[in-house]
């Protein structure tokens, strides 16, 4: 496997495309168009919330219908979330006015928006904005990087990752497969999932089954493993399209060519959560949260995911204080038992580390080292269990000023 | 039911007092003593966090033994959680020395601390402060004012609350009980329980069966539906003393007696429990979150929880910004299946009231309106969920930049 420059764009036969709609930003690109030369098989992951966005319930239904697919249009600025029938209708017509332009049927159309909740898209903008995009739909990495620019919201830096492998072509020759994608959130980000949206693509071939499971395994270890604050959106959207240009042996089955995709994709959805969660909202650091040796895989990750979520410990982080009580209180918290008299804790930074705390009680570590360790844009926690094997590994983000800032005006 | 001034010596033979004992605070006092001329049955309800204070092991065991006790001796500024085998033998020595000085078994004392997790308290300060304080005892209402001052934290204003109600004495005469309590809590908090300390002192007659149940019932409603923070100490306390001097029938069943009990008790808890909230760490205003017509009490609390405890919907009471969409994600995203589209919406403050949800998109409010309620210093959010004819009320607070300065700096 092979990490390579570029998003949407990079498989082969897809390319995207942004334009200014004016939806609700303005003097900015706010419409992004994904297409596909081939069908698609589609996997995706929506939202846990009750209170589900239209275009959430648009993709959803469409997924599990198990068509292929050919086309996304996302909108930010505006969430199209809690807008009834009225949000309904717009999604239609916005796949409608789409299907239109690119030739294919709405239901090839999947939907996204991302924004303020309980606002009405305007829909003369939103179907001039389609049409706008469809002619400049360009296989470019910068194109792929536009479309990318086009659906942030708060986030500051564009999130893409993409990778390539090699796999058995039809005749038994040596093809390479390509995973891209790209990703926004920055706020409203919680596991199960993020306020987020993210696109992959890939020119595998591969069967929907295998494309669904691959995807949920992915998303389980990445995207599902970030917080921001806690808040879980109602318009979370994250989609896999597989158009099969690649010209490997379609994987359809469990095995080796299936597991080089799940790494593949793993790498790719790895990447994207981890740029995510060094973007939420005014983050000055990224917090990444290890629980080693816990008595199973989902005992961890409940530790880990406490840990990355607690305030105190987001803003102990900001402080540069080695607070590391927070930390402690913070696994005590989780739901899981443990012995506190038998975790050991560590900070780390790059070629840092401190031993921080030990049988019950704190270690002998030099503040001065760790406060220079909580200074560094990358803080890793490690909280080592002593009750089995499992691992996992969770990101997040310090509290500061600055998230307040932005949450306290987000409509105005 | 009557509301009275005073808070731990309100009730007939409690006396309190307060000492500076340079625990970690200089130059104020930072530990209190309360004291019962007759030994008292006692309840009591410790944090759920698996990481528990070395005070918090030593309460519970007392209060899980049956016996009666007669004096509390509590600290602030160092918690005197994760400290291991150390930390114990100081709660040891705390009640050795009040147990001298008070003459006593040191079973009769129960132990609080709150403040830094992780540091030893010094051994010989504490005995000194217990030794100070001893003398000092008194049941003045300044006396009880004091103690609740010496426990603060980062709460701004001292938090007490008392009622007294008339029972019937052994003769059938009528007699006055007196209810009373003091609390400190201000981060940290959030719902099973607060980083909360809180102590009533009651002069009812009743049996430590009876004085459990109705500890159990007001804490539910009143200090367990509170958040600030989402972080669960690992030092909260819960604790009722009841020495039976206002000469009532002990109350040992259920019945008239018991209830009236049950609402003097709850009446101070949710006052209390009000206070707290209002004081959360950097809180410009009280969040009080109403839901209505929930299916049942369990989902009811669920839901205004997870509303009060929403970072996002927190920050936009901050910003006087009417951003419902997150009132309403906070709601989906409880883990209570509801239809959004049946939802009401509310906004209020004092008389003034705005409908700002309904039918699954916004109402035509005023904006202005909605601002003008959100900048007063109580604001009250109620969701309608017409779905059956249960109801909860959480409190909490907003989300500020004050938030964010007093933890990333807590230590320093």
């Amino acid at each position: 496997m092979k990490k390579i420059e570029g998003g949407v764009c990079a498989a082969k036969g897809f390319s995207a495309a942004a334009a200014a709609a004016g939806i609700k930003y303005q003097g900015r690109d706010d419409m992004a168009m994904i297409w596909s030369n081939e069908p698609c098989e589609i996997a995706g992951t929506f939202t846990t919330n009750v209170v589900k966005a239209a275009p959430v319930i648009w993709d959803r239904d469409i997924v599990e219908s198990g068509r292929k697919v050919r086309a996304a249009v996302v909108n930010s600025g505006i969430a199209n979330a809690c807008t009834g029938a009225e949000g309904r209708e717009i999604c239609d017509a916005t796949a409608e006015a789409a299907a239109c332009v690119l030739q294919c049927e709405k239901e090839d159309v999947l939907l996204g928006s991302t924004g303020v909740i309980g606002m009405q898209i305007p829909l003369e903008r939103i179907v001039a904005g389609v049409e706008a995009l469809a002619p400049k739909l360009d296989r470019s990495p910068e194109a792929g990087l536009a479309a990318e620019r086009a659906i942030m919201t708060t986030d500051t830096v564009p999130k893409q990752a993409a990778v390539t492998f090699e796999a058995a072509g039809h005749a038994g020759e040596t093809v390479t497969v390509t995973v891209g994608g790209m990703t926004k959130g920055s706020g409203m980000i919680h596991p199960n999932m993020c306020t987020m949206l993210a696109y992959v693509t890939t020119d595998c071939a591969i069967s929907k089954e295998m494309l669904t499971k691959a995807t949920k395994a992915a998303i389980d270890d990445s995207f599902n493993m970030v917080s921001v604050d806690g808040d879980t959106s109602t318009n979370d959207t994250f989609l896999v399209f597989a158009n099969g240009l690649a010209g490997n042996a379609c994987i359809d089955r469990e095995g080796e060519a299936f597991e080089a995709f799940c790494g593949a994709l793993n790498t790719v959805c790895m990447s994207l959560a981890r740029q995510m969660a060094a973007d939420g909202e005014g983050a000055t650091a990224l917090m990444e949260v290890r629980v080693r040796n816990a008595a199973d895989v989902k005992s961890a990750k409940i530790l880990a995911k406490s840990v990355v979520g607690s305030l105190l410990t987001k803003a102990a982080v900001y402080g540069h204080d080695a607070n590391w009580g927070r930390i402690l209180c913070a696994l005590g918290y989780a739901g899981v038992d443990f012995d506190p008299e038998n975790v050991d804790l560590y900070l780390a930074s790059g070629a840092e580390c401190a031993h921080i705390f030990s049988h019950g009680s704190a270690c002998d570590y030099s503040e001065e080292k760790a406060t220079a360790i909580l200074s560094q844009p990358e803080v890793i926690i490690t909280a080592d269990m002593h009750q089995g094997s499992a691992e996992a590994t969770a990101w997040g983000c310090d509290l500061t000023h600055e998230y307040v800032n932005i949450n306290a005006d987000y409509r105005s």
